[in-house]
């Protein structure tokens, strides 16, 4: 099949992975295709748990060399592309390893952290979550966090952020942000999805939009197929273009309800934030294994190849570039 | 002079050094025309303080960059040379920052982190200091810890580590190991200082000496001069030969009382361990910047041109770069 090998020569990124990570996840992600993913590995952990989930990643990457490699640059990503290793980024979904420490931002890139979200869900000392009752803006403190992550070179993620706070995220950062997993709210209202507005704004400030297919945030949800994900792409592509916007899937692979209580709770344990039914991800792309499956469906919308080749994962590879240097 | 050009070209290397780091030391290494130094970032800090420790010097490096710059590989030092700043290796003098975690070895190796001592004086988890009343050897996770920073390249100090401990971590060391800054007993007997016997083990299993000129290890302590520690040197290439062994000033520049009784304290706080009158270094090398003296008194005690440079830091050179990598 040409479209086959044309994902096989592609470039794979995906700007948002929250699995179970396992042999058995970054085999798939080998099946899938996957040059490189964003691998969350804090949430609501503070410096020292965090710091220990960075040294199970090591660990992982010892034991699973064959599958996967840390990757610190886009030159990084494109020797594992060539090594047919996927490519891992560690990246935050919470600042909270920051804790009270602007120092802390450069160890964090020191030990591999490319992407840290500035808030998940609710407020914390820099930003606002998108589920707060008010988003009360960047604090000052979070200024010299922005600033710091700008000169370490750890790229702004704004996808559970609120709207005041990702805005004055987006004015005050010297280096593109981006919205790494986010769908369109002119499909479904979803205090996670972001208007047109927001979409048209981020790109217009240099910045970039992954597009997820977590299916609460789909029209459709559970019931939803990868044409509808192509389509939710395809809107936001309407609206910022084709340069600037890629993929950000949010696959939760092999994780249990526990999990899932975990990141809807407050800081992991206090009060209830948001319920999901039990998750399905779209037909035709429920398994990261799948991701051959998704240039497949941008072909049959009738995308010229040059889009899905951007789409896929160039675009992600060149905002990257700019915020981590080469 | 001759002898100053020469020591403008040379490779100069300090294996430690202890001085209360700011602005006007590292004016005074480049005036002593120091290529690197192992820097102490942590004695008897944990983690989080260690981290913390770490996180200053990246602010002293932006704060300082026109002096100094963190290296991590001998290329880096050579290009600190070419650059005309001084090298910073950041060491510990205790592995108290991996706290049970042999995870947190290679945390430290991102950071910045390239030798480590196995034990400050004391007992830890790992391994015996000079000053315990019983050398228990290395534990069985002290095995563990030798085996992870074999594999990330952090090289083992022994300096203020007791003779079973040293004899357990040089036999199950994979790479080379060191005294970093040691004296030989055979010229004063104290707990500090090595016997032939073990200078002769360390160098014979592919280890390193660095020879130090702390005041109370010298047999004339604070009326010692420049030429005593040249003879001191020399006591050590006799056992040695000239190819292992480099300088370990152990210079506590600009240090006051209080830290010296956290240093002589266990943890730095409970029983003393020791006493030091206050400390007056050799006449000639009394501070970093005199650092030019010390190939003159070298030449003067009749040393060829290619031992000099050797032990000035030649040698240092070549056992980080088997360590490390180039």
């Amino acid at each position: 099949m040409a479209a086959k090998s044309a994902h096989a020569d592609m470039i794979v990124i995906d700007g948002l992975i929250i699995s179970k990570f396992s042999r058995a996840v970054f085999e798939d992600m080998r099946a899938g295709g996957l040059t490189a993913a964003n691998c969350t590995c804090s949430v609501w952990e503070g410096f020292e748990g965090t710091m220990r989930n960075v040294a199970a990643w090591n660990r992982m990457f010892r034991e699973n060399a064959d599958l996967v490699v840390p990757v610190r640059t886009t030159g990084d990503i494109l020797a594992a592309k060539k090594a047919g290793r996927t490519g891992i980024i560690l990246g935050f979904q919470n600042i909270s390893a920051f804790e009270d420490q602007v120092g802390y931002v450069k160890l964090f890139k020191d030990v591999g952290v490319g992407i840290a979200q500035m808030a998940y869900n609710t407020q914390n000392l820099c930003a606002t979550g998108c589920y707060e009752s008010v988003d009360r803006g960047l604090s000052d403190f979070g200024h010299e966090i922005v600033a710091e992550m700008n000169r370490a070179g750890i790229m702004c993620d704004l996808s559970h952020v609120g709207s005041k706070s990702s805005e004055d995220v987006i004015k005050a950062s010297k280096k593109p942000v981006c919205y790494s997993h986010v769908c369109p709210s002119a499909l479904k209202k979803h205090p996670r999805n972001k208007s047109d507005e927001e979409l048209r704004f981020i790109v217009r400030k240099g910045g970039f939009v992954g597009v997820t297919m977590f299916p609460p945030f789909l029209a459709k949800g559970n019931a939803a197929t990868i044409d509808d994900y192509v389509a939710a792409i395809e809107h936001v592509i309407g609206i910022c273009g084709e340069d600037q916007v890629g993929i950000g899937t949010d696959f939760t692979q092999d994780q249990d309800q526990a999990f899932f209580d975990w990141l809807t709770h407050d800081k992991g344990y206090a009060r209830e934030l948001v319920t999901f039914a039990p998750i399905q991800n779209p037909k035709g792309i429920r398994r990261i294994g799948e991701f051959p499956n998704l240039p497949r469906a941008m072909e049959k919308a009738g995308w010229p190849a040059g889009r899905i080749e951007k789409v896929m994962g160039r675009n992600w590879l060149a905002v990257l570039e700019e915020v981590w240097g080469a």
